[in-house]
């Protein structure tokens, strides 16, 4: 049952605010535990075994590796690359295997999301077929919270804190002049829209969005533009908030098609779906509107991290390591709501191909009749997840994990 | 020497993160001034007082007085109004001291920029000549730190802080993936750069801009595209800051002028300064380049406040309120930096004359020999501003003041 070899962690996909605090959960645990001899981490996913870089864990200063909950973007590097099926590539699960033999990497835990728990699904599979013993576990990461197989995944909490307390801020800027006045705020979300409805978070500050859009309906131009109107006819000011990825009944994106043919504003499409609903704002209903892309800040905004994201993303990565040791393989540690009235997590396995092929996006039933609001069901399960402040300053500034990176004897030795 | 009656406090210009930090320093120290009998708020500015919108302070509820520092965004409401000269608007000025009479305001402090500094040294200028006996005292604040008469202006250390946070985060988000990525990133600021500038402070996390571009001097699109050539050939990902307000030699905005005619992008210009110089970039150097503008945040993310700033503004507004009990009156209050090593606040009265007619901009020797970075004296200068971390969360998201917002009963009685 006791399995003895080195231990290898890598990060795949977008990065998170707290997708660190996973890598520390992990390799912590890894070097805690006395089976692993060695701990290593890939550089850039998958990719940095493929070419050996590869990262002495064993090497790091243990006060470094401690700040590494905090600090936000792959500390390692990740990569956006996809494996192919094992039958139609064999010569780069043979490279990986080759590598993992070199170094004799016995536990290997990859972080991401879906096309990351697919590759560690296809890894697991390659080695069980080739009889190399090696355990295989996928620890979960995503602002969008689209994997399915576990209650939310960590990164989700933070992004959503982010998104609720940037909402809150940007709807009093909204009120501060006396005339009308329309913002659009984008967030991320291309098939869940997840972080657009977080925006609703922001009614507990007294400060929520009128309008929020989800890519789970269909985005009608005319409904929308009726909305706006309303609520600008009503209340002055309006606050609206879309996902990236809301999209026509046809099917197309709202970022990148033309609004409205001959429209003055038509080519705003460069910009993504609030710029172009923007602009047609501008031309019908509100000179003064204005769009706000939150960007890539909602996911590395390592200022405003929920404390509660924060631990549980280092404790999945901590339970992988466990299960792991205990003999699984072949799984994505996940996160379950335990039962009771006072929200906790619990941690379980999954298996990997649930994560790998599909993705869970809010329940229709979460999201309001007239499709411009998510519900009370939906703030109820996503403000337990943004409890709790955290902000490492040294000087005023962020303080991050510096790590040496250095490569492993064996390389070194080549 | 004393003298009794109400006293009125209103915003103005464009909000800051901590500009109701003042209001709160104001109020409460002028509801604890027995000479002071009332204590009222306009509605929107000067706007306020022209339409008798007025607030009655001493009807608030004091827990929630006491929660306005840590609420952005000018919670009276501001405007953008600047009042013409007496001589050739007098029925406003008339206006505003009918309704000081009839209220007996006998204190009024004015929060703004420079054109709010304009308002209140001419109103104060007026009501000499018309014999009426009214102190009147010009509170500072202004993100863009543009004020003359003080070392710096209040909501400046909570933008710079919020800037240099989020730069370090996006950088290390730059940092990513293996293989070339250019990021621009805009801060506000049309003639002032201390803004971009701030993002140099992101140096202390090991995470700085490699290029920042301020409005003080001229922007040369060939040097600036050798520049960020030359850091992509060295170090494959740049990270660029722009104020919204370079401009080229013939002083036409970046942001609003085509960048190359016939570029494929060359219609970019709808965006900010960042847009059209991304597009530039993508389209010449690097397939990977995207724009982010910190727009409204960067004045109202009351989770990311300086406390050394929000001291500051509470202190300042008290600071006025005494000066003007004192009988000092046409003049604001200003903040100087004590002699000695450690970094300390002292608070003065400078003419209100020199801050409405002038703008303080960055040294031209604190900018570097090559224009695309700050020398080591603008981050002193700057980094004491944005010590201490603020952020009064409940239940998650930022817990803002709920005012009441009431008539006085004068107006009531009308």
């Amino acid at each position: 049952m006791k399995l003895h070899g080195a231990c290898l962690f890598a990060q795949s996909g977008g990065p998170t605010a707290v997708i660190n605090a996973s890598a520390f959960g992990v390799l912590t645990a890894a070097l805690d535990t006395p089976e692993i001899s060695n701990v290593y981490a890939a550089a850039n996913g998958i990719w940095g075994v493929l070419n050996e870089e590869i990262y002495d864990i064993n090497a790091e200063n243990s006060a470094e590796l401690a700040l590494l909950p905090g600090t936000p973007a792959a500390a390692f590097g990740s990569c956006r690359y996809k494996l192919k099926q094992p039958e139609s590539n064999s010569h780069e699960y043979l490279q990986i295997l080759e590598i993992f033999k070199k170094y004799n990497i016995r536990y290997f835990f990859y972080n991401g999301g879906n096309d990351s728990m697919d590759t560690c699904d296809k890894i697991s599979r390659f080695f069980a077929q080739n009889d190399y013993e090696c355990r295989v576990i996928g620890v979960p990461k995503s602002i969008d919270n689209d994997l399915c197989g576990t209650d939310h995944t960590p990164g989700f909490g933070s992004a959503a804190k982010y998104i609720a307390a940037s909402i809150a801020e940007i709807c009093l800027e909204n009120r501060v002049y006396d005339s009308e006045s329309v913002i659009i705020v984008e967030t991320m979300g291309r098939h869940a829209g997840w972080l657009a409805g977080a925006s609703a978070l922001a009614e507990i500050s007294g400060a929520a969005p009128d309008l929020i859009y989800l890519p789970e309906v269909t985005f009608d131009m005319e409904n929308f533009l009726r909305d706006v109107d309303s609520i600008v006819n009503e209340r002055k000011r309006c606050l609206v908030v879309v996902s990236e990825g809301i999209k026509y009944a046809d099917g197309t994106f709202v970022a990148e098609t033309p609004p409205l043919s001959g429209d003055k504003f038509g080519h705003a499409q460069l910009g993504g779906a609030a710029a172009t609903l923007a602009a047609v704002v501008k031309n019908r209903i509100c000179e003064k509107t204005r769009s706000i892309e939150l960007s890539l800040l909602q996911r590395c905004a390592a200022h405003c991290i929920s404390q509660t994201d924060l631990n549980e993303a280092i404790n999945v990565g901590k339970f992988a390591v466990e299960q792991a040791v205990a003999g699984e393989s072949g799984k994505m540690a996940a996160i379950q709501r335990a039962s009771g009235k006072d929200y906790a997590a619990e941690y379980a396995l999954s298996p990997l191909s649930t994560a790998a092929n599909s993705e869970q996006t809010v329940p229709r039933q979460w999201i309001n009749a007239a499709e411009n609001y998510v519900t009370q069901e939906f703030i109820n399960y996503t403000l337990p997840l943004i409890q709790g402040e955290f902000f490492r300053a040294e000087r005023g500034v962020p303080r991050f994990a510096r790590l040496k990176k250095i490569p492993p004897r064996q390389k070194i030795e080549n």
